[in-house]
């Protein structure tokens, strides 16, 4: 199971390159491939798209991503 | 019972590890194992959940969490 | 009566081990004992209940709030 | 007439010790004597009261108040 | 016309003694003689009025003001 | 076409002296000439007027305007 | 596919020149080209337009956005 972070940020750390899932505070949520991130926690995310009840409403593309409008960054799980 | 808190930090380090709660400001609970945190409170959570009237609403899995979006954060207590 | 406070934190240290109320932006209110606080006005509580007209709502135990959820903590005084 | 406040922390400092009426962003009113400020604005008010319409709506007394929940102090004038 | 202002605290440095319109962020208007200001915006007003619709709503008095409250400050011009 | 500007303040500083509009989070539109900004963004305009639909709602004249009320400041074109 | 972005900031310093949508918090949307950014995400963009439902809803040209009311900057794709 997930261990050794000792920074919050180390977790983002780990997730670059990989698909992530933006909740964001307007109630939205984005995926897409997180690349970069910083102690604002502003991120750039590649192939973002906005999602509602598990369908893609937007294809966003390219994005930055404003620190201050994120609630949380999950690593997508693979669902078996 | 509890005891030996200098800081606020103190409760957040001796819960490492560890089941919390912890309140949104958007009126949604989630419940984790604390894995990491900082001084803004960003948290990494393990195991997240989010959680309406006892019932579990959406499994969110390892998640990063930004501090500026929490109202409380307990460790949980086991009920006897 | 109430005297010698110096600077505002004076009161919250004053207050260290004793039980106050709470009250939130949210327009909800907690009580519980006052272990610990820092200059973010982030605090710890033990025993912490959610209050509503007099009649607790929830039981939350030992809990790390924020402090830019907080609009006051009053030392509770004992009815006479 | 006022007079003589260089910066606006000075009127802060002339009204310890006297009864000031305090205006919160969430639409309500305290009255109470302001023992202690600092530069966030935060302060204690003793003898706290929340006012509505000119009737004392809950006594708080003794309180530590959020600077950032504050719109204005103002000194109680004795009306005449 | 104006002229000569290469700082916008500058402004409010010239209307010092002066009559000026405060607009808040909760849409409401005062009136007031600026007696000081600082950095953050925080301001004293003399003899301050709630306006709505040209009329006094409340006389409020000598008032520190809290700049974060603040949408802009005009100096009164005499109509004529 | 616009061009050279190497920092955001460029623009501000370049439409000194000169016709803006400013779009308040509020919803209301401001147009005045620009005399003064700061790194925070609070702006002096001189013979300020609230536009709506096109048409003056209200004149305010000279005006300090909080940078954190503010969404967007562009030079006024005049319509060919 | 996008690559090499070390931190945010090289997304946004890579899309100068370029047309990019900005999504602001207040549900509106703009495209122009992005001529300056700086470490708030303050911006200018020229030849500014608010969009909705894909369609041009006003003309704005040469704007300067304050950073805090902006939640992504999205580099224009070319539809094929």
């Amino acid at each position: 199971m997930a261990n050794g972070f000792e920074r919050p940020l180390d977790l983002l750390n780990s997730a670059r390159g990989k698909e992530v899932i933006v909740q964001l505070k307007n109630e939205k949520q984005l995926t897409g491939i997180l690349l970069a991130f910083d102690i604002h926690i502003n991120i750039v995310l590649d192939n973002a798209k906005e999602i509602k009840d598990g369908e893609v409403k937007r294809s966003i593309g390219l994005t930055f991503l404003r620190g201050d409008t994120i609630i949380f960054i999950s690593p997508s799980v693979p669902s078996k």
